[in-house]
């Protein structure tokens, strides 16, 4: 399927122009001229509009979205152990299909075309992944011991060797983290991903608690004790990243980990503010994430782009950490990167066309000045109009083409009933 | 003009319930059974909405929405003096006019009724306010030493007794600031404001290089050396105020000065981040704003509404700190006091309708868990789908009712190539 969008002010790497881009079998064919026999099955026009390409949520759990407020304003301990864990009990397969299916939505309809996840009931996601068409690198969340590894890490590979294949679908190992995966199960986890070529999606440094527990259990920090297993490798996810010495910043940037910041989120549940202008000096390769609807409540990333590009201005006191652009690099190339794209996160020739096609009929969008701090300063998310995932049409002029949006809403709110979130 | 709004999940003070709410010429009637005699001209139905009394943007400057994104990551002396500044002096009156319907229609489809307002070209924001139908409490801003008092006074009050009387306008006197308003201009401000009876609107304690200065010429801070003016009473609306000792928090709620925080633009231009859940607990009336266009870059309350109630958790390590439920109450009554009324920012019997209707039929609001939270943590703002203001419907299915959206848009455009903005 060919598509063209035609005229449109796009940000490209090199910079923001008018521009058509052309589309062929799901990957960017041109950004000027026409390719030689080029015909268009369908064509979008850019008048009045802006073209992004897709952003990319690096670190989220979209299984979570029935929780979204349902536990707010309480202390860390009392949302996970009060709340969410009672909750997570009574869940089953197709509240995770269904939830899935939400924040597919929500995050399709702000401009997210790819996301990086960590839950569990695989085959449900894999479900609503393949249904949806939006793109996910996926890693099941697992928690233990050394001595429990060889079955949980048997039972993972497995769903991923049936599972694998899929064009918007692929797997990392997911070791929850520090504080639930012992030792002797990190070292277990990286080892069989190091055998298998398989990235690793973890959590580190989140909590001011996470790193008490893990200095008194093994007199280092989270950083370290997840280098001497072995986790720390160029294909690594950590999200949070929070809590950081120098020398952890060093170690992040010496084995070239992937940190994805969750500004939203590490807010929220009152874990404080990342050192992100800090890793940026240090070379950190660093992305963005909105974490769950459960500690955000949104799975909007044009929020937390507004957040990360704002926040450390203010508590750096300077008007240039995190500038506009940077901070539109991470929430897409980077987040690209992180997912183990190389072709992905830009607008330009051979790579694949994950794409938001955004309104600037708009108040808040007018008037167009400078469009790339319109992204980081003035977008809301709901500009997203038409959006392109591996050149597939999944939400046109704000409707859903590939998802049932009443039908979703309708399980949701039973589910909610089900399980007792009101 | 009788309105009913049928079946609604509303926010109430009370709580949030689904309820029917009757207004009769711009008041509301009753939030429970119709009154006597009520025959509706217009209903509208509630099913999958939320009714929210409209936002109150406590401090903005809307007639600068035309240097949206023209001036961003740069360091505040840049900002202003080699940017804001130079733009300033090509205003002129029809281009305010534009930028103030620019920032009416912008406010009003993310569900803000009414604004405090600081900046000149007085008769151009009469001309805005009355066409578009937003509540505006305005101020023209004034600077200079005691020398200049009388004739500048002398101008605002003619201005004032000139344009008073209408609906939807009130005015305040606006000394720009401590240091750009001597201290004998100051008490001169005061005094006349004692006089007339009129609300004082200022900027106090933004920068910690105002602190330096205020300490340098005056040695004290910038609140104490209001307070000795006289510029600090309970109808005074004093926007910021980052940088706070102890004492000056003290005096503050003493006086019963209006505090209006702005967490975007204090972020945004690098200011820092204010003592909100302190100056809460020590009594101080807290309202919230964006700030212009420039520092913000948008007038989106939902988005302050949400940095008000996740950054003071994230800074302060406190789940707790401003929650979803104070927040909101800032947003809305909090505001309203600090405009002036007392029959405003609730839906309530006998309160004025100024109202929002929120779309909940969108991914980012479902769930409904906690309605309140939702507002707080996962709406964008763009929900707003109808709006009333005064019991007269200014936004309906999104559209502009009162303003020429295209008009508006073309006319902006046109002034920013003028003044050269790009």
């Amino acid at each position: 399927m060919n598509i063209l969008v035609k005229d449109i002010l796009a940000v490209l790497p090199e910079g923001v122009e008018t521009c058509s881009v052309y589309i062929t079998d799901g990957i960017i064919a041109s950004t000027s001229s026409a390719p030689e026999g080029f015909k268009a099955d369908k064509t979008i026009y850019g008048a009045g509009k802006m073209l992004i390409p897709g952003l990319v949520n690096a670190h989220t759990h979209a299984g979570m979205t029935a929780f979204r407020n349902c536990a707010d304003d309480l202390l860390f301990n009392d949302w996970l152990f009060g709340k969410i864990f009672p909750l997570e009990e009574k869940l089953e397969g197709d509240d995770v299909y269904w939830g899935v299916l939400l924040a597919a939505m929500e995050m399709l309809r702000s401009g997210t075309t790819s996301f990086i996840d960590m839950y569990y009931f695989t085959g449900d996601y894999v479900r609503a992944i393949t249904e949806s068409g939006i793109r996910c690198a996926y890693s099941r969340g697992m928690t233990g011991d050394g001595a429990a590894a060889e079955g949980k890490l048997r039972e993972v590979l497995d769903e991923i060797d049936n599972w694998k294949g899929r064009d918007n679908l692929t797997f990392m190992l997911g070791p929850h983290a520090p504080y639930t995966c012992d030792e002797g199960f990190q070292r277990e986890v990286a080892a069989e991903a190091k055998r298998r070529g398989l990235p690793i999606h973890t959590h580190l440094a989140e909590s001011l608690t996470e790193i008490e527990t893990i200095r008194e259990r093994y007199g280092c920090t989270p950083i370290e004790l997840a280098d001497r297993t072995g986790l720390l490798t160029d294909t690594t996810v950590a999200a949070h990243c929070v809590h950081l010495t120098d020398g952890d910043i060093r170690i992040l940037a010496e084995r070239g980990v992937n940190v994805v910041t969750n500004p939203v989120s590490n807010l929220k549940l009152a874990n404080g503010v990342a050192h992100v202008p800090k890793m940026l000096k240090a070379g950190v390769k660093v992305a963005l994430g909105t974490d769950s609807a459960a500690s955000n409540n949104s799975l909007n990333m044009f929020r937390d782009l507004s957040m990360l590009t704002l926040i450390h201005k203010g508590v750096n006191h300077d008007a240039l950490a995190v500038t506009a652009r940077e901070g539109f690099r991470i929430a897409t190339k980077n987040g690209a990167l992180a997912m183990g794209y190389d072709n992905l996160g830009e607008i330009k020739s051979g790579n694949i066309a994950d794409l938001a096609i955004l309104d600037l009929d708009c108040p808040n969008m007018q008037p167009v000045n400078d469009p790339v701090a319109a992204l980081a300063y003035s977008a809301s998310g709901a500009e997203a109009e038409t959006v392109i995932a591996g050149g597939r049409v999944l939400v046109e002029n704000r409707e859903f083409l590939t998802i049932d949006r009443q039908r979703v809403f309708h399980e949701i709110n039973k589910i909610c009933e089900r399980i007792g979130t009101r």
